[in-house]
C-alpha cells in the first residue's frame, strides 16, 4: 500500500539550472521540496509553490527520488554524505545526479550511494539556463532501468530530449564531459572572435549578424555573443563554473592520454579570467581577458 | 548603346564553390563564360551550359563583370595580372574578388584594379560547398556603389545574404579573416571532440546525435563530423585551403598586435595534417592527426 503513494521527491541546490528546473517540475503538479544553502534562493523556491525546507537532510527525509543540481563533486559529497542526505531518504530511492562531474567520481558515488541501498541516475544536463527555465534541457543519462522509472515524470517536465545511453552510471557522465570539451571551447572562440574583430574595425553587432547565420556560428557564439554585445556580466553560469567543466576535460584527457590541445588553451584564458577576479561573472566575461590581452579600451 | 545590351561576365576558378556559383548564375539564365586551370572542371562547366574559354585572358576578352573564385591571393594576382585578364576586360569593368584573402591584399589589389580603369567588388562567401551548390552564400561585401550595381544579378543568383559592410575594398575581407577564426576553431574543436569521446568510450553516433543538438553544437560540427563518422576525406574543401584562411587569421592578429590562442591551436592542428601527407584531403580530416597522437586505430 505504501508503495502506491508517490513517492515524495526533493531537489538540493536551487541555482540559476536547478531553479528553472524546480519551476517546471512544480508546473507540472509534482510536489517538490528543496533546499538551498542560499536563503534568497529557497525563498524563491517558496514563491514558485516548492516546499522549502531548512536543511538538506530534511528535505531528503523519507524521499524516493533525490536531485541533486549543486556545482560540483565536493558540493555533491556534502549533500549526500556529510548532512547524511542519503541515509534520510526511503530505502531503495534513487538519486538523479544532475550536476557536472567526473565520470570516475559519479562512479565512485554511485558505488556508495548502492552500499547504502539506494541507486542513482547519472543524468547530467545541456541547455544552460535558457533550457531549465523553458523545460527544454537535454539530459545524458545513464543507469539502471528502475532509477529511468523513478525520475521518469521529472525528466518529462525538465527536458525535451532524454538520451538514455546506458544501464550504468559514469556513461552519462562521460558523454557531459566529452560535450563541454566543444562549449568551453566554442566560449573561448566567441570571445577571441568578438576581441579580434572589434581591433581589426569591425562593427560588433555587424560581426554578430553575419558569424551567428553563417559557417562560423555555434551554439555557444549565438548564446553568449549578445551578453557581450551589452556588456552585461551578471551571472547566469559563472567563469568559475566553466573552469571547473574544462578542468574535469583535461583530467578525463589526461587519464585516458588524450591531447587535448583546444580544450587546453580554452582553459587557461577561463582561468585567465578567474585570475583577474572575474570568478564571479558570467562566463562571457572571459571577453575582459581578451579585451586586457588586446589592449582594448570599452565602455 | 552598347552599354545598354547586358555587360559580359566571366568566372575564374572552378573549383567546387566557383562550379556552384557557376551552376545558380547559369540556371537564373545569365549567360557566363570560365575558365579553370583544370580542363576536367572547364568540361564540366561546359555541360552545366557554361561558355568554357581556353585561358584567363580569353574568358576575360571584353567582360564588364569577372568574378575570381581561386583559392589565394597569388593566385587571383596570377589572373588579373600575371595572365593579363584585367587589362583584356571592358574599361571601367568590375572584378569581383570572392576568393578569402588578407585584407592588406585585398586593398592593394583593388588599388592596381583601380589604376588600371577597372574597380573591385571585395566579396568573400561563406557557407561551404552545400552553400554554392544551393545558391545560399552569404557575402561579406564592401566596393563602391557602382560595383554592387554591376555584380547585383550574380549576387542575387548565389546569395540570400549579402551583406553590405563599406564602400570601399578590405572591409569584406576584414569581417571574413574574423569569420574564419570561428569556422577554423570549430572544425579543429570538432575532431578534438569526436576523437576524445572516442577514446573515452562513447559511440561516435549517439556522441553526434547528442553535441549537434545541445549547448556544443556548432555549423562546422554539425557540417564536419558526419564525413569523420563516415571516414570519408574525399575533398569539398581541403586540409590546405584552412591551414591558409587560418594563417591569414594568425597574420591578421599578428598586425593587430591581437592574441589568438585558440586560433594558434587550431592552425598547429589544420599544419599537422598538411605535415602528415593529408593536405589535399577535405578538412575534417584533420580528424587523423588526433587518431594519431590519441593512438586510437579505426578501420
Amino acid at each position: 500500500m505504501v508503495n502506491d503513494t508517490p513517492a515524495k521527491i526533493a531537489l538540493i541546490g536551487l541555482g540559476a539550472m536547478g531553479m528553472g528546473m524546480a519551476k517546471n517540475i512544480l508546473q507540472c503538479g509534482i510536489p517538490l521540496r528543496g533546499y538551498d544553502i542560499n536563503a534568497d534562493a529557497c525563498a524563491r523556491f517558496g514563491e514558485l509553490g516548492g516546499d522549502a525546507r531548512d536543511g538538506a537532510a530534511a528535505a531528503a527525509a523519507d524521499v524516493g527520488l533525490l536531485i541533486v543540481m549543486v556545482v560540483d563533486a565536493v558540493q555533491v559529497r556534502e549533500v549526500l554524505f556529510a548532512t547524511a542526505a542519503l541515509s534520510c531518504m526511503r530505502d531503495g530511492g534513487t538519486v538523479m545526479l544532475c550536476s557536472t562531474i567526473a565520470p570516475s567520481e559519479t562512479r565512485a558515488i554511485a558505488d556508495e550511494v548502492a552500499a547504502a541501498g539506494m541507486q542513482l541516475l547519472d543524468a547530467p544536463v545541456s541547455g544552460g539556463q535558457v533550457g531549465a527555465d523553458a523545460g527544454t534541457l537535454s539530459v545524458m543519462a545513464s543507469g539502471a532501468e528502475s532509477a529511468f522509472a523513478a525520475a521518469a515524470d521529472v525528466l518529462k517536465a525538465i527536458a525535451n530530449k532524454v538520451h538514455r545511453l546506458g544501464d550504468t552510471p559514469g556513461i552519462g557522465s562521460t558523454y557531459k564531459t566529452v560535450h563541454q570539451l566543444a562549449a568551453g571551447a566554442h566560449l573561448a572562440v566567441t570571445a577571441e572572435l568578438m576581441a579580434f574583430g572589434i581591433k581589426a574595425g569591425c562593427d560588433a553587432q555587424k560581426l554578430f549578424d553575419i558569424v551567428s547565420t553563417s559557417a562560423g556560428q555555434s551554439w555557444m557564439f549565438n548564446d553568449r555573443a549578445p551578453r557581450i554585445l551589452a556588456g552585461d556580466y551578471a551571472p547566469r553560469s559563472t567563469v568559475d563554473i566553466f573552469v571547473k567543466d574544462l578542468q574535469l576535460v583535461l583530467r578525463e584527457g589526461r587519464d585516458l592520454a588524450m591531447p587535448l590541445p583546444l580544450a587546453s588553451a580554452a582553459h587557461q584564458m577561463l582561468l585567465a579570467a578567474t585570475a583577474m577576479g572575474h570568478g564571479k561573472l558570467d562566463d562571457s566575461a572571459v571577453m575582459k581577458v581578451y579585451e586586457s590581452m588586446a589592449g582594448l579600451e570599452r565602455d
